[in-house]
Order: C-alpha cells, then structure tokens, then sequence
C-alpha cells in the first residue's frame, strides 16, 4: 500500500529509527555498526549518531572487539549496557514461582526460584512474593538503572489491556484483577503486562529460540495444565477477546474423563502431568518430582513408565495432528514436560501426526524442543515487558531519571 | 510505524486512490459522492477527479437520485455500470457446478446449473463445461466488456499461487494443476485464482454477509466434506503452504469411523452429510435429494430423521466448541447443509458449545446462518477473481482493450 502521509518530522523519523536500533540489538545479543548500517539500510554517520543517542540514555554500550580476523580498521560492536535497565520477568507456574531480573539482548542476571503449594497460589500471596523478589533482585543488581517493567507469564486466560485473569483453572483462579493488585505491590508503580504462558512461550521462542526466522508456529506448552501459543504470519494469534490457543480443551473423545474445566476428554485430560502419571501407574504422588521420576524410570526401561509415556506420546501425536489440519504451521515447539515425552518416544508422536494430519500441511511441519529449555515463558514475559522501552527509548529512559 | 519514505509520486497516489474509491463502491454496491468523500478522508474535488476516471474506463456510472430526502442539491450516486466488466465465478460442489457472471458490487447477472456426477468430476470434464459456461454466459450479456478474471471455488486443498489442487478428496482429485488447464481453455487466456470452498466462504461472508464488520470469523462449510475458513484480525489464515483450516479432519474420536483422509473419528465423519444419511437411518440414497429428504422429515416431526438431526447437531456443537477454544472468534457462520442443521436443531449446538467451550471465549462468540445462503463460496470465488481489477483498475482496463 502506498504511504499517504507526504511529510514526516525529522524527529519522528530520529524517535522511529532509534526505536528500530534498539530492537535490533535486543533481538541480536550484540551487532556491529557495519551489520547495524546494513540490516537498517540508514548510512554510517545516522547509525553513528543514533548509537551516540542510545550510550547517552544508558541503554547500550560499544566496544573494539579484540579478534581480528580482516585487515582494517574494526568495526565497534555495539551491545546492551551490562547495568542498563532490566526488566522483572515472571513465569508463575502451578508448582513454583521464577522471577528473573533480564536485561536487553535477553540475559537473565539474577534469577529466584520459589516452590509453591496450597495457600501459596492466592493471589495476594503471590503478589507478596513477587514484590520479596523485586526487593532481593533489586540488592544483587546494585549499580543498575533498576526496573523498567513487570512481564508475568500465567497459566490460565488474561485479558491483556489490564492483567485480568479471567480463569487459570490450575491455580485456581477466577475473575482476579492480577495485574492491578501487582502493579500497586510495586515499586515506582511499575508498569506490569500480563500474559497467557503458552502465548509468551510462542513469542519467546519466536524471537530468540527454536522458531527464529517462523513466521507459522505453535508453542505447545504441557505441564499441569495444556495451552497453545499460536504465531500466524509473524503476528500472534489472540482472537476476539485474547482467548485463542485454548488448546488443552479441546475434545479428542467425549466419552473421556472429566475435566476441571466442565467438560470431557479434552486434550489435557489426555496429555497432562496428571494423565501421565496415571498412564504410568503412579497414583500416591504428584508434582514436579513424581514427573521427573517417570521419566527416570522410562528412561532406564521400566515397563510402566516405557508403556505411560507411550500412551502420552500417542494422545500428543493426535493433538498435534489436530494443530497442523486447523493452522498449517511451519514449527510446532513442544514445551514444559511435554518436551520430555517427545525426547523420549519421538517415533510414536510422528507416526500419529502421520496417520491423521492431513498429508500436503504434515509435509511441512517440524516437530521441536524449546530454544530456551524451561525458559520460554519466562523469557517472553521479558519481552512483553520491554515492550515500552524497545517502542521509545528516549521517552521512557526520561520517564526513569525524573521520577 | 512512522512511514519510511518521505516522497510519494503524485501518479501512484492517484493509482492508490483509484483502487481504494473502487473497492469502496465494490464492496457497498453504491455511494453518493457525498459518502466517498466522508468515507476515504479525500476532498470534493478530489473524488469528483477519481470518480470522473473510473467513468471513463467503462467501471462506474452516475445518477441522480429520483427520491429527495432533503432541501438541496442531491448528492451524486456512484454505482459499477450494469453493462462494465464482470468475472466468472465458479462453485465447484461435489454434486453440482454453479457458474456465474458476477458484476462489481457482488450482482450475480446470470448464473448456470449443472448437475455432475462419476465422470463429469474429472478435472478435463469439468474444463470443459466451464469452458461452455463461458460461452453461454458471455451469449447472455452480449453489451458487457466481457469478463475480466475468473475465480474457482474448490472443495479441497488449494496452492493458491498457481491453482495446483493437492488434494480433493470428495472429487477423488490428487495432485491436479488445475488453475493451468483452465487458464488454457479460457478465452484470452483469462486470469484463473483457485481458492478453498471454505476460505472463499469466509471471504464473502466477512466482505457481504452475515459477518460484516467482524474481524475474527470462522466459517464452517458442511456438504459432503467439512472445511473451514478462517479470518483472524481481519486477514486470512492460510498457514505457511496455504493448508489452514482443515477442520473436517481434527479428530474428536480416535476410535470412531475410518475416513476417506485415512484417519479415524473426524469430525467430517460425525457432521458431513453422509454421517447425517447414516444417523437418519438412511442407507440406500445419497445426493443432495435424499439430503432434503431427511431435513424434510426432521420437519415434519418424523422420528429418525428428528434423532438423525439432534446426533449431528450435538457433534456439530462439540466441532464448534473445539473452534471457539482454538481461535475464539466473534462469529461461526455456518453454511451448506449444516445451516439447516442448526436452523431444525440450534439448542442441541448451543448446549454442547455451553458445555466444552471455555467460558470467556464462549461468551463472546455468535452462531450465524449464512447472509449469502448458498452463494458463498460462489461470491467468495468472485472476490477472489476481482482482485486484480480491484488494485489497478487503470492498468487492467487498459490491458483488456488492447487484447
């Protein structure tokens, strides 16, 4: 489509390209200002000036690298400052809380691990360890510019405009106004984003995991709970009301067990934690140690677990099938202790997505483990957060230094 | 996002300007000058310049309202010339073929009926009568500047770029280069576009039907076979090869009736038309006689054919909910013979969708009849063909009169 507007200001054009610069090197890690100049298609002295413009707001920090491979003068690599700002990424998970200070680029600084149960999972008690995380993250990052923003990844439905959880069935959530009663538990009130995990997970390892370069991809996320972030031509799948991927509850059998959610045989009645151990035999344990047990015990050959694993890589094959008729992706990323399923009995998982995917979408679809291991919610709740500083650095970095 | 370039060429505003006044008269059927120049945000001297072009190229006409409203002068009517160019569109079903001449602004001019059956379904056959359609249409609309493109409708998997069908099952077509056969039979070798009956569907019912102004939309196709089309944001959805949508072939019962795809309990297994024959108890008729045959009865209070419609409907409510809770749309259209389905028995769908759906998603999501009846994908396959006119009326035009 042709441009309507004929005139834009010169400062625009500064804040729209300064805000380009910067996502590139969020994205990349660390570019040169030759690589700079030639993916951003500006000339050398504009790339100069705005590189200038992002060391003077802190954000970014340039060096000479020392190898040198080529005759010349080097290129100057231009890199996220190590105590720039950083954000606070969340991934709250039925069984435990990670909350991680991540800087641009995507490092993890800091990280705290916090195993929940009962009583923990309230929604005011969440929010009182997050803001003891913030508190004990902020001391171990003491010369930083300190938070510009709160991503927390959940496992149930959010409305993303303010953080509402409408139902996370796992933790027993229902109509919790998280993202409100989080950002009054802040420090500075700080802007907080919430997010469905699935969906984080989808754009986290779109960005800078398995799915690099995908513009079709689903990020299947099994742990407890099943949910599905959908990418369909680079843009995320949301729907009418933020509610897509709902994935775990859709129907493979209606004669099959009930689910929390009303309903019967939905795929995670089938493909849950709580499927798997039962398909394993193991009824008087649960939680993160009775899975890791399971797959222990598939992988030394013991019958139980072989034949529970199995029937879990059958059920995911079916699911998947189902994925790849409704969405034609490229990549489907499977994640959470799904992944475990897959490294342990791909063969079943194929066959199925074989048998009952249609053959021209089949054809073109791949099968993956997560870029980012466990991290892929945690590190899309990062991206969600930066989402503000990476749309205009300037503005936001003076928002900082004038409160 | 700031626009990049800064000079736009006066020539290709207009261009742009051209196709964005003529989809607008498209797309409403006609517009006083007076809501062109409300509409696309351009002056009155403007528009009167674009409108007075695309009279000259034979497109549109102008009139002046016969009733009056209001004092004043009365505001030119801008309509598509009854006589200006149309395209083919064709609906190829598996029992029958419906070609039409199908004018700007979605007026079908004259339409031809063939009932096919056996032979008639391989592809060199159906060249042929579309070939003979053509001819019969053109003898038909002797004053008309001929048609401009041809657009096909499909009930299978579609390569969109080149018309290449992958696979129709109900037709019993694989691997059929289908867009370029046509392409060589048609006069002038017109433009031939291929698309998915459902896809096609979707298009139509979102641009002139049931679901204008919606922006995520699903609408399910249920004859023979089951498909779905997609618009998610208010774009398509076709997957990385063009495959989305595949809905008829999720399996909601591993263990159910073995498919045609060669997969087991699809949904096309509980809700295609057969499915509905076998439910009704029929077992020696098939055919869209014995279809109506079965709605009739239903009607009439006639007991198996009332069970036969519930069965269907019930697994036409669980194929729902597992759409709602994968794409959560604002709107499910719902056409071929499952529209008489939810018109004898929409209490059974709606129960089953208020079982299995999500709540959020549920709540928000709409269950409509076709606004185009059984003229979808027919209108669909007519967009589709106008695309070209449509975004560059003057180059088009041009090239028709110096074929």
């Amino acid at each position: 489509m042709v441009a309507q507007r004929v005139a834009v200001r010169p400062e625009e054009i500064r804040r729209h390209n300064l805000s380009r610069l910067l996502r590139s090197i969020h994205q990349h890690g660390e570019l040169t200002r030759a690589e700079l100049t030639a993916t951003m298609g500006l000339n050398r002295s504009t790339i100069g000036a705005l590189v200038s413009d992002l060391v003077a707001l802190g954000l970014v920090t340039e060096y000479v690298p020392s190898g040198r491979d080529r005759a010349g003068r080097p290129s100057h690599v231009v890199a996220p400052r190590a105590d720039g700002p950083y954000v606070l990424a969340v991934d709250l998970a039925v069984e435990r809380i990670v909350t991680a200070a991540v800087g641009l680029g995507g490092t993890v600084h800091e990280r705290r691990v916090t195993t929940i149960e009962g009583a923990d999972r309230l929604p005011r008690a969440v929010v009182d360890q997050l803001a003891a995380d913030a508190e004990w993250l902020a001391e171990r990052l003491p010369g930083s510019q300190g938070p510009v923003g709160v991503g927390v990844s959940i496992p149930g439905t959010v409305r993303r405009r303010d953080g509402f959880v409408d139902h996370a069935p796992n933790l027993n959530w229902r109509a919790v106004p998280f993202g409100e009663l989080l950002a009054d538990r802040m420090p500075r009130r700080l802007d907080v984003q919430v997010g469905n995990d699935a969906d984080l997970g989808a754009v986290a390892e779109h960005q800078r995991g398995a799915a690099v370069g995908c513009e079709h991809l689903i990020y299947l996320n099994g742990s407890v709970g099943v949910g599905g972030g959908i990418i369909a031509d680079g843009g995320q799948l949301h729907g009418v009301g933020g509610y897509a991927g709902e994935i775990g509850h859709m129907t493979v059998n209606p004669d099959g067990p009930p689910c929390h959610c009303g309903s019967t045989g939905c795929i995670e009645t089938y493909i849950g934690e709580h499927a798997l151990l039962r398909a394993a035999g193991v009824t008087d344990q649960h939680g993160p140690q009775a899975i890791a047990a399971v797959f222990e015990a598939a992988a030394a050959g013991e019958q139980r677990a072989v034949d529970g694993v199995h029937t879990v890589a059958i059920w995911l094959g079916r699911s998947l099938a189902n994925l790849v008729n409704c969405f034609n992706p490229q990549v489907i990323v499977v994640g959470g202790s799904l992944a475990e399923v897959v490294r342990l009995d791909r063969v079943s998982v194929e066959t199925e997505l074989d048998r009952r995917a249609m053959a021209a979408a089949r054809a073109g679809v791949k099968v993956l483990l997560p870029g980012l291991d466990q991290d892929s919610a945690l590190i899309g709740a990062a991206e969600l957060a930066f989402g503000t500083l990476l749309a205009s650095p300037d503005s936001m970095v003076a928002s900082l230094t004038t409160t």
